[in-house]
């Protein structure tokens, strides 16, 4: 799946690969890429407007690779007073914890005219994504609410609605090749494996093939005891593989659908075509029937569902640790900062550093961010989920947590009612140089003394990203064994913005010399505050 | 003046200052300015856009100085992901090279959340600007045809002509109170001085106020032997005051009306109101009469004329050095570089250095940028400045003139056809570091046998900013006595970008310790090629 810089829109980005990373079968191997990123006009939606892309395309470049291979992409930035960075989203960066692509945790920006080599080893195959991990670069638009409709795409072709919009005429080409629907042609009776990446800015999606049953195998590079779906709920950062069969009428092509889910959706349906070679029907043809609405977005329950028919496949498991070292739990709310809306954990909205964290922690920087760590749980006992905050004030910290390095963590993230009464969003949570295991997922307030014991701690899928359900809680647990400074967050890029998110430091004297090209921003007499 | 990180939008900026610095009349004092800079919705004219703000606003605050003052702007970059540079147009910077803000000469841009000094001293009186001075930051645009129409303001406010281009409707509110026009109220009997500006992005532009003739009095900085003009031709980058005495009809309202000129327009006058007070015509009630259509769009000998009669005013003048110690001669040509259009200087097209120079040459870090200085002349015998050039093809260099400190130097402008027949700009040349004596205007091919004997050594304006005409030569001298860096450039901003300027160095070795702050992007390895 392939993520990309791109426009203001709501992303499904399916069957593209940034990283299809195989088994290896093979001595490993160096794959190199170079880039150049760059602005330039699109047509994505059928709306002219301009993007940032990579070599001049967007999506960017799908890269391939098998297992043990060193990926070598060379960044050129070709913007004119933009920076950029990138990040190599579920590739855990053993070793080479400065290539992470994390603006304020892991880098400085790479500045226009400069070049920035990203090299990194990839452990493990599977589905991975890569996207700009920089302000809000991923969906290219300021922090402004931009409010619906969207335009969903799937392999970055879709279809504004401009008659909905009255947009300048003149810039919206409903015929533009660029916007037409992506075209995925089957042999009848064979079997296809699509990856499938979600890098929305905002909305969770229901993705459905019409007419096609989905057998889930993977996500996030570890295979899942294999479970059927007729339609997918996946969340801006989450990869999966599905397997489908070509059993159905060759004879008429079929829609793949993305729908908005756990929000009111205002944005229409993401589209793509199924097209069976050897059938009747023209591959661009559209389909005869209207493409799939998905399941009601409100159906909180259904969502659950899926999240707990994900488990490990039993010949690929890894089993979990027994028990933890540490337990952090981590209230999601919605607050209020001088009269503006933020995001917090346990009440602190989280601010980067002007200067990395590994950069400070590394060199002795201690006075560029707060060496206070962040509050380690909430008022637990007492706080209501379903209740709006009676003071809704935070205060804003750039410090971070100091795990022991090889130790065992558990983080509950508890979600709760926003600032709006009875209301409460998705929140998926993407955890940088880790994958964890899921161990459960629940709805109400979470009690440290009873729902541990729920945990599933027989075949837990590891995941690099998971969904906190609306008014829920979900726990997850990793070993803090990968000496570095990573990031964890909503990906849901304005919540992370806006404070939703946590650092954690582990090992970091075990990490090797940085690379000069990563302290661009830092002074060299220190100081960032 | 104020100039401003503004929309994509020809601009003509009125009555407003920078920098108004008044002859000095009590001790030097230190002016301080807080600058937050960020992206904010605007409707400057009636569109609602995202620009570039100052202490949310644009056009910026004006700053108020008297000579000797010290002004101290502390400029806090509050965008996301895009860096800025803040130029101090008309500002010498005497012993302050490093406060000029001009990315790629003397200083690296300032990095979102970087908080950057600029302080230097006014040393004059005049009417000054400032504006971005990083790619092309000035006009928030790529580097992309941006077209005609766009909206002419007067102080920030502006018409778009919604129905002429149906953009998004519910972004265009003719009505929005950002986009009323400016109104100017005078008592009658008085007269007022208007310091006016343009820092348009390309257009050249005639100003008129309905029915008032104009007494040009200063520009740039410096008393002009006084004239009345109808209307005045102000080209990007140039400062002007005039006199207006408020002596008509008190009971109707007058047009203050900026034209296009020296390009075809395509754009639509931009206006604002004069208003007499005690008058029975509402304020804000548009004048009777349609606004001033300014003179004709190709009448470039009208303009010349301005040129020749703009001299220094005989108590307020500085005798030029009676002979120049090295002569430059700089053709002004647009060519192609790998099938895309470039501007040129001698077939040259300039690029600025990754290191800022002014880091690149006070740290001997002399592999930052091209060592060769570019050509000091061209085929000044043989060239047909009327015809197409038979070989348009130029090369790239980002090497500078290096100056012996103290010398005069004389510097000629000669235009030339573009690569289409029949066509030649107008190109305002603006020196940083610098004023210069503008010692000749002429038409058609410059002969330095036979010219300089034509210069104006008796009486020259000095000026930071001067045409060249289509077709035509300018002109100057200068003393290369401040120690530092300083670009000489076409004032068109895409102009700029498209390699039309040159660098000069002069007594780099007199240039004291840089600030820090200056070379965040400088690798401490050396070298940014």
């Amino acid at each position: 799946m392939e993520s990309s810089l791109l426009g203001a829109k709501q992303l499904l980005l399916c069957c593209l690969f940034l990283l299809w990373v195989l088994a290896a079968v093979a001595e490993a191997k160096t794959v190199h890429e170079q880039w150049e990123i760059s602005y330039q006009f699109t047509h994505s939606d059928c709306v002219r407007k301009l993007a940032v892309t990579i070599n001049g395309g967007t999506p960017g470049p799908t890269i391939r690779a098998v297992q043990g291979d060193t990926v070598v992409v060379t960044v050129k930035n070709l913007l004119m007073t933009e920076n950029v960075a990138i990040h190599w989203h579920g590739i855990r960066q053993l070793g080479t914890p400065w290539a992470d692509g994390t603006e304020g945790v892991t880098q400085c920006p790479i500045l226009p005219g400069d070049t920035f080599e990203y090299r990194f080893v990839v452990d493990r195959p599977g589905t991975y994504m890569y996207h700009a991990h920089y302000g809000m670069q991923r969906s290219a638009v300021p922090i402004v609410w931009v409010g619906e409709p969207q335009s969903l795409l799937i392999n970055g072709r879709g279809r504004y609605n401009c008659s909905a919009m009255a947009p300048d005429a003149a810039a919206c080409n409903a015929t533009h090749p660029e916007c037409a629907a992506q075209v995925f042609a089957v042999v009848p009776g064979r079997t296809y494996r699509f990856r499938i990446a979600s890098v929305t800015s905002l909305s969770a999606l229901n993705f459905e093939i019409e007419g096609h049953e989905m057998t889930v195998v993977e996500t996030d590079g570890h295979y899942v005891k294999p479970f059927v779906v007729k339609n997918l709920n996946i969340y801006s950062g989450e990869t999966y593989s599905v397997l489908i069969k070509a059993d159905q009428d060759p004879n008429r092509n079929y829609w793949l659908a993305s729908n908005v889910v756990s929000r009111k959706p205002g944005t229409p349906t993401g589209t793509a075509v199924l097209s069976y070679y050897g059938g009747r029907s023209s591959p661009r043809a559209p389909p005869p029937t209207a493409p799939p609405a998905g399941p009601a977005w409100n159906d909180s329950a259904y969502r659950i569902g899926q999240s707990l028919a994900t488990v490990a496949h039993p010949e690929h498991a890894h089993p979990p640790p027994p028990r933890a070292d540490r337990t952090i739990l981590l209230l999601n709310s919605q607050n209020k900062i001088d009269g503006r809306i933020k995001w917090a954990i346990n009440n602190v909205s989280f601010t980067l550093p002007h200067t990395p964290y590994l950069v400070a922690l590394k060199h002795g920087l201690l006075g560029d961010f707060d060496q206070r760590p962040p509050p380690e749980t909430y008022n637990h006992t007492g706080y209501d989920v379903y209740g709006v905050q009676a003071n809704p004030n935070a205060t804003t910290s750039d410090g971070l947590y100091r795990l022991a390095f090889g130790s065992v963590v558990d983080v509950v993230l508890q979600n709760a009612n926003m600032l709006a009464p009875n209301n409460s969003e998705t929140h998926p949570w993407h955890l940088h140089g880790h994958d964890f295991w899921t161990l459960g997922y629940g709805v109400g307030r979470f009690d440290p003394a009873v729902h541990p014991a729920t945990y599933n701690l027989r075949d837990p899928v590891m995941k690099n990203t998971v969904a906190v359900h609306p008014f829920g809680w979900t726990a997850l647990r990793f070993r803090a064994d990968n000496p570095g400074v990573w990031a964890f967050h909503c990906h849901i890029e304005a919540h992370f913005f806006m404070g939703m998110g946590v650092a954690f430091e582990e090992g970091i004297e075990r990490v090797g010399d940085l690379p000069e090209e990563i302290r661009r921003c830092v002074s060299t007499k220190g100081g960032g505050h």
